[in-house]
């Protein structure tokens, strides 16, 4: 049997089939165009499915389940989509509308989540009953897996790792609230401090990397500076990690999962950085706690997904 | 049928029994002196059980397991406290020990956990599914519940609330970690700063409280003058909730659990300290969540031993 996965972003529909060893076996993506409002939207979804179904090998009737990650608060039960700010969809009843059209189950839940579940069953964090998964990316964003499940909380809401505050009264969030790990761990925040450090700093690397153009500054900057052994670009990634593991080690106190899941573009700096989140974290967590494991992100962009189309397992 | 809780502390070892429905039906302390070592503290607890007994009018034979809460780290399934600083006691395979005297399944838990347990099965979260317990005392103790458990992470070591950082580079917490939420949230932090307060402002009340002299300053102190209008007073009680309030919002960003019980001295604040915390953490939890209750803990200095009673249940 298949699943089909739904990963409802604010640029693409991405979807997949899902074999039940999490192996994606067809996938397909089109363009979300949210300005024309939910019901076009889920529209797209409902014709994705059908298409790959065509497209594939695999038959409608091979189906078991459909599920759909989507951005912001769902009420999973409820199959409800209750507020998506980047998609602008406000309780939108997705699984129904999706599900009297395809004749299937459907499931939703917070993309973030998906990605935790895909990465718990079938990434990095597959053996283990206990994870977090983080991603680096613009923003950061997160997903707990308790006892192999989904963990979100009393009300659908929990694992906002990226606005729990770890500098009271710090940098601006995009949240509104001050000194969120969000403003600090995210590239958002990376690019934030290398501009700065450029910009007070004119003899280093970083101006040349961009030809004086700051606005260029990308999140691997400050790293790729830094391997050349450029002090300010030290000073800002040394400064990154410090701010990243203050972060990593409240997780620890709070969840001490098996494993911590690193994803999105920043992950990308591999071996280097879980190496040094190791050491910083072995410092700041309560009695030196070092069995929790840092591992990078195994499934990319597909973890979505995959983790989706596991929702009615 | 009913079990005995033990809490072992650093100053006393409570003991009792504990019917099926959470009531304390028979209650014994004897004095812990760790100094004499783990062995005579555990021939103590032995024989505390047997007096228990003895004492009031429930058989041994009507008692179905023995729980044991433990201060510092614990290994439940090996039933061993591997390390308790205010003790210091190291790996003492408590559970075998006492199991093979008295002849009964022995559960052992870290104290904290036991009392949110308590507080869940029994007390203020009675009826939910996750909570999170929260004892404001000398330090600040947690304990996390989820689907009605308690959830100790991969390693026995989550839920410790009181070391997640909130203010990175802040005041110095008893871990060795700066800007840990217990530096603030604590009665030590409450105290620390009330005398700060009263220094830099001899004109406020708090000095008359205590007749000059600081030492006298309790948690209480600031709250009471605050409470009379001292300026002084209220800055610092605000302050102090603005701490405490972080630490509050973070964990509902991250585990979002219907209640959040808060136990120990500054709880005798009551109702008023309940509603500040309210309005102020709707204001810093994404999306201004208003659903997690906060309630103040029920069971008071027995919720580790009713806890404790229940680990085998």
């Amino acid at each position: 049997m298949y699943n089909i996965g739904i990963d409802l972003g604010g640029t693409n529909i991405a979807g997949g089939i899902v074999d039940n060893t999490g192996k994606l076996v067809y996938k397909k993506s089109v363009p979300t165009l949210h300005e024309r409002g939910a019901e076009a939207v889920i529209k797209d979804i409902i014709a994705l499915c059908k298409s790959m179904a065509e497209e594939s090998s695999v038959e409608l009737s091979q189906i078991k389940s459909l599920g759909i990650g989507c951005p912001g608060t769902v009420n999973p039960p409820e199959g409800i989509l209750v507020y998506a700010t980047n998609l602008n969809f406000k309780n939108i009843h997705i699984g129904d509308m999706v599900g009297k059209e395809l004749n299937l189950p459907v499931y939703i839940e917070n993309d973030a989540n998906c990605a935790a579940l895909g990465e718990s069953l079938f990434g990095a964090a597959k053996g283990s009953k206990n994870s977090v998964t983080v991603t680096l990316g613009t923003g950061v964003g997160g997903g707990i897996i308790i006892d192999g499940s989904i963990y979100s909380g009393s009300f659908f809401g929990a694992g906002e790792l990226g606005h729990h505050i770890i500098r009271m009264g710090g940098e601006l969030c995009g949240c509104g609230s001050r000194g969120c790990w969000e403003a600090y761990a995210s590239a958002t925040g990376l690019i934030r401090e290398t501009v700065k450090g450029a910009e007070d700093n004119p003899e280093s690397i970083i101006n040349r990397y961009v030809n004086g153009n700051l606005d260029e500054i990308t999140a691997k900057t400050a790293f790729d500076a830094a391997a050349e052994g450029d002090n300010t670009a030290k000073e800002i990634v040394n400064n990154y990690i410090e701010h990243l593991c203050v972060g990593f080690s409240n997780i620890v106190n709070l969840l001490q999962p098996e494993i911590i899941v690193i994803g999105g573009g920043i992950s990308g700096q591999g071996d280097d950085l879980i190496t040094a989140i190791e050491n910083r974290v072995s410092e700041t967590v309560l009695g030196g706690n070092l069995k929790t494991r840092y591992l990078t992100a195994k499934l990319g962009n597909d973890a979505g997904i995959i983790g989706a189309a596991m929702l009615g397992q």
